[in-house]
């Protein structure tokens, strides 16, 4: 086989068989097969598309450049949630414990923040002691022992992810449907699930900014995760504006302590305790949303779900006193709040620009290798349908470095005020199931 | 200005700006933009296209990449032709010492061969001596000495498009109209010519298989010429069967040798007599096609065409003794004639699969690096409409290594032979001019 006839065969928007993606794949990664016919590839599928057949094939050969994990001689559900990510999206950190709480194993391979998008490692790591890296045996030892543990890729799942990953960062080849599934089904195959619930984030926030393209991804996540014998149920949220009060990495971990303390933000709310639902119905462990609901309250109130999260803290290293004592976290030096110059109604906050507001003091990180400011970040006091007046602290920045006063501006230029009420919108914009795509 | 940004905006369709082209050239040549994102551009340009004013652009940064030959104190007309290649093309080897004879200066920059398509500069080197690398004021002497030289792309001209040529032929990126228009317009832009033909060769042996492609590449080739000041007049050419009798290398010199004395093959003269005829007509020199034939005619029946033709060679330090003594070019080692199996018509000859056949035994290169049997090649002894019995010699194949076995048969596939009568075809589909695309 040659690779300039295959990439030409793509091109060209013919099909690629089985044993052509095999010897792409692995001819690349036996660096027989360049960089720069990778990323040619690469454009190539964007453009022009693979059918499910193609991507099927591609996700396995993914899956097979690496270790599997497998969860034997038990019982157990293992159910993972992914996010498409998003801005002040702490879920993962509240949901994992209360699913482990409910008898769910959450064996969760996370990535780190990049571009506006912040990421569920750096907010673990803002935490002392914490550890991301393990060996995968640990990691299959910690899920066993105490129902959740969080880690990082580690080099023996899905290396080819790991080098395409980071060449189509860099080629604009990020937004295809195939390569975004055959990237994150892989390695949430590869890490042991038996079924996934996928937060994928519409809206100027997130990656995919409408619905329709939202929908055709759905339909790609599901069907591959089909062929390979797993569940997969996928909720739209809506990403228009910051998921609950804080955006950074201490700070989200204190709202999410606080969030399994009974202190819930309500949009933070209504989307941990959907994907929360869909996992425990998944799991057959309840059939409906309100018997979820109920059996999800009755965890935080009991105690016992901020327990799991500070035994899962202690088993990876860090210092579970951060459950009563936030000062362990730290503190920025220097805070400045964000005020309203006019009254009115909030009609929209601009997240994507919120995002990339915060790498300015090091909250987020522009290229993989910026180190991340742990405690900078925003709480954000006011947000969507908020009636504000002149003078109104909308938001406060966090920060050590940098120039906070441009980073406030930018933040309160990420506000839309109107002058008429605005209604108050639901996160929820539906289910895979529930729209029958 | 981000690379990435602009490799997103050329694959979401929009056009990009002077100074972004001018920024991706220039710092892919700085090595500040890599060659995998320079892979990934390519191939959003080839799929997403570019309008006549990014071509222009584009154009303009290949040709402000290196030097710019002019002509000076000269009231000569200075053009070229160029083929966009073919199998069995020795035009250039004929053409050339005509029109020098003719009145017109001919600065031909030339390419080797490369995959099925032969290429000028292997066909001159089989010539004992001949040298194909000078300096630039060395060939602009020659030109001005003797009316023709034909020389290899040196590193002064044009190197965006030495580098980005190379990336294109590894990566499926070559059949793009505007990077095909860049590539060839800056390189004769940059030679000095005041006016261009084009052989825009159409068929299964050209890159341009179908005449639709082939009208929007002429009008790109004759638009982009009329922004830099210069005539271009395109010619379509059939390349359905190879040109002439011979495919190779020392053979066609041989060919070409004899056409100018006067013993013309019926195909490579119809094309050879149309594109010196827009020769003439661009130079001013005659006003029809009746007009030119005769003094083409005069000028092969001299012999002066054929004295210009062994003072072009001697100049370039090959041995002009060659018109008299064609055994100075040596001989292959072995024949084989190809022997028809069955009788009727000669329907088609693929020249495209005898192009790729004549690889294995050296005439052509399937890498760059691939060194030339410059006397291995075929004898095409029957061409398209011919009748043919059993156990004709359809042809001979001449070689020194491989299996010329396999090469014969492989040429032998290549004939559809009919049982109906075949209308021999015209070579020559069109002008650019005549179909007033």
């Amino acid at each position: 086989m040659n690779p300039v006839q295959l990439i030409i065969k793509k091109r060209d928007k013919q099909r690629l068989t089985k044993p052509e993606i095999h010897f792409f794949i692995t001819e690349y990664l036996n660096g027989n097969i360049s960089e720069y016919q990778m990323s040619a590839m690469l454009m190539a599928i964007l453009l022009k598309g693979m059918d499910l057949e193609e991507t099927y094939w591609l996700t396995q050969e993914y899956i097979e450049s690496g270790e599997v994990i497998k969860f034997e001689n038990t019982n157990s559900r293992f159910i993972d949630k992914h996010s498409t990510g998003g801005v002040g999206d702490k879920v993962s950190l509240i949901l994992a414990p209360i699913a482990a709480e409910c008898g769910i194993s959450v064996p969760m391979i996370s990535g780190k923040g990049l571009g506006h998008t912040g990421g569920t490692l750096d907010k673990l790591e803002s935490i002392p002691g914490f550890q991301i890296q393990t060996s995968l045996s640990r990691f299959k030892e910690l899920v066993l022992k105490n129902g959740l543990a969080v880690i990082s890729q580690s080099k023996e799942i899905v290396p080819a992810d790991r080098r395409i990953y980071a060449l189509r960062d860099v080629t604009g080849t990020v937004e295809s449907i195939p390569l975004m599934t055959a990237s994150i089904m892989s390695k949430k195959i590869a890490s042991g699930i038996d079924g996934l619930v996928i937060d994928l984030k519409v809206g100027n926030g997130a990656f995919i900014r409408d619905i329709d393209t939202a929908k055709k991804l759905a339909e790609s996540f599901n069907k591959i995760g089909a062929r390979f014998g797993k569940k997969v149920e996928i909720l739209f949220t809506n990403m228009d504006s910051p998921l609950g009060t804080c955006v950074g990495n201490s700070i989200e971990v204190i709202e999410s302590v606080d969030f399994l303390k009974g202190n819930y933000q309500k949009d933070l709310k209504e989307v941990t305790f959907v994907l929360l639902s869909e996992m425990l119905i998944m799991a057959g462990i309840v059939r409906n949303y309100d018997k979820a609901e109920n059996m999800i309250l009755q965890k935080i109130k009991s105690g016992r779900a901020l327990q799991r999260f500070a035994k899962f803290v202690e088993l990876q290293g860090g210092n579970p006193d951060i459950v009563n004592d936030y000062s362990i976290l730290g503190e920025a030096e220097y805070s400045l709040p964000i005020i309203a110059d006019s009254e009115g109604y909030i009609k929209d906050i601009n997240s994507r620009e919120i995002g990339w507001a915060l790498i300015d003091i090091g909250a987020g990180r522009k290229k993989v290798s910026d180190k991340i400011d742990h405690q900078a970040g925003v709480k954000l006091y006011k947000k969507v349908g908020d009636k504000i007046s002149k003078g109104d602290a909308l938001g406060e920045v966090f920060y050590n470095k940098g120039n906070g006063k441009i980073v406030a501006n930018n933040i309160k230029k990420s506000y839309q005020i109107g002058a008429k009420p605005v209604q108050k919108r639901s996160m929820i914009l539906g289910t895979f199931s529930s729209f029958g795509v």
